[in-house]
């Protein structure tokens, strides 16, 4: 593949707008095998149903791990030029680090700048989730800056940014329509 | 009309995006006879006030037909090639499905054959519910998850989507720049 | 600069999009010198920060203005062909009008008008809101009804508007692609 050729991508969508299926679409269309990186710790029944779900459209040719916390270190660990790599989702991975009361600032610094120099193809899912009236309760608007501020620090740092709504998607990166001047 | 020009198309936006308004500015271009099919059920005051809005800004060309439940059997009933029937919306439909404890998911599943074999021209409103900090109670959680499946079900089946905010409209489908590779 | 160049922009997005952050390269892309009009009355810690927080990404050929109420009369006295006027945000804005019992659809048919007779460039910020689970208190609700109306309403009237999700912005007006039919 050229160096020049798209190898990153992160594909944003609001809860159930297919976001995670059309991450998937991408990666199935490259014909590579496929590492599904999850960020899910399965801990209760509403979670567990999910995740069979995704498992469920996922065929035999992909692996599965999961990573709850050390995404950027497995991320290293797993890069392979022949092998794409699918990260499902920075939301979870964001609410555990929380949990875990880890720097969510210098993770996601880190996460950026591996993903600039990634060794091979990675597809990212992350939540939109600032689009709504601001939450009332101020870990719920913690959360929110997090998430976006995460999801602003990932776009700038991948080569390909889509929005998905519906199941259909939106290229904002590499912007078709790139006249951006008042 | 061709069998291939678009005739169903599903408007997406968030609340006061501008969705109904933008949905029967299609609808008039159209220069036919209309049916609005409305799903609400006019229970309180604040309701009332928004369906007479909506009502204030339609002509005297319009039919008004309420369907709060068994709304693919009237589609049915409605479809005439002549005629545009407008849906507003599938949001308050689901809502009154899951009240009268219907199975939303075969439901959302007949309407989306319904629309792939409709006779006439339908627009369809929906909500987009799923971009804000997920809720905190478990109905609000499932009412966003039977939502975000409903639309992009109906997105599947119909030919034509956008997405509204602002009042202005972007085309989802068919995508103007549907280069969707990593 | 032509008569039929665009001058007046309004960007909008979910919070911590990246809107402001936009605006003000919009902003700074125009060479010219700059007052940002904030609407921001600082009255706690956590909107201390986030204030500071833009004013240290702003040079020093900002000058900077607070107007919590009175917008639409300030924006006539700062208008001036050659400084461009940023005004941050219009989602404060309202808030502070409905603290204030103004009234809010006058205030915006105001701005409007204003804006479309506008002396100066003008890029104005304000808040998606409707995107999310609509909220259960009716306070919240009218807020986001009034956000999205006000919304619709200034995007009519600027030659501009942008959408911003994850710092990358979407053009909704002028439509790249405006082929908007059944």
């Amino acid at each position: 593949m050229a160096p020049s050729a798209p190898r990153t991508a992160l594909v944003l969508g609001g809860a159930r707008s297919g976001k995670s299926r059309f991450a998937e679409e991408l990666v199935a269309r490259t014909g590579l095998p496929a590492t599904y990186l999850a960020t899910a710790e399965i801990r209760d029944a509403e979670m567990q149903a999910r995740i069979s779900a995704h498992r469920d459209r996922r065929g035999l040719d992909w692996t599965t791990v999961e990573e709850p916390l050390d995404l950027t270190a497995r991320l290293a660990d797993l890069a392979d030029p022949g092998r794409v790599i699918l990260v499902d989702c920075l939301t979870l991975w964001l609410s555990n680090l929380m949990e875990a009361e880890r720097d969510v600032v210098s993770e996601g610094d880190a996460l950026a700048a591996a993903l600039a120099e990634a060794r091979g193809p990675v597809v990212l899912v992350s939540n939109e989730v600032g689009s709504g009236i601001v939450p009332m309760n101020a870990l719920a608007r913690r959360f929110a800056d997090e998430q976006g501020r995460l999801n602003q620090k990932i776009a700038a740092a991948v080569q390909t940014v889509f929005l998905v709504a519906a199941g259909l998607p939106v290229r904002l990166k590499p912007n078709p329509n790139p006249e951006f001047v008042l």
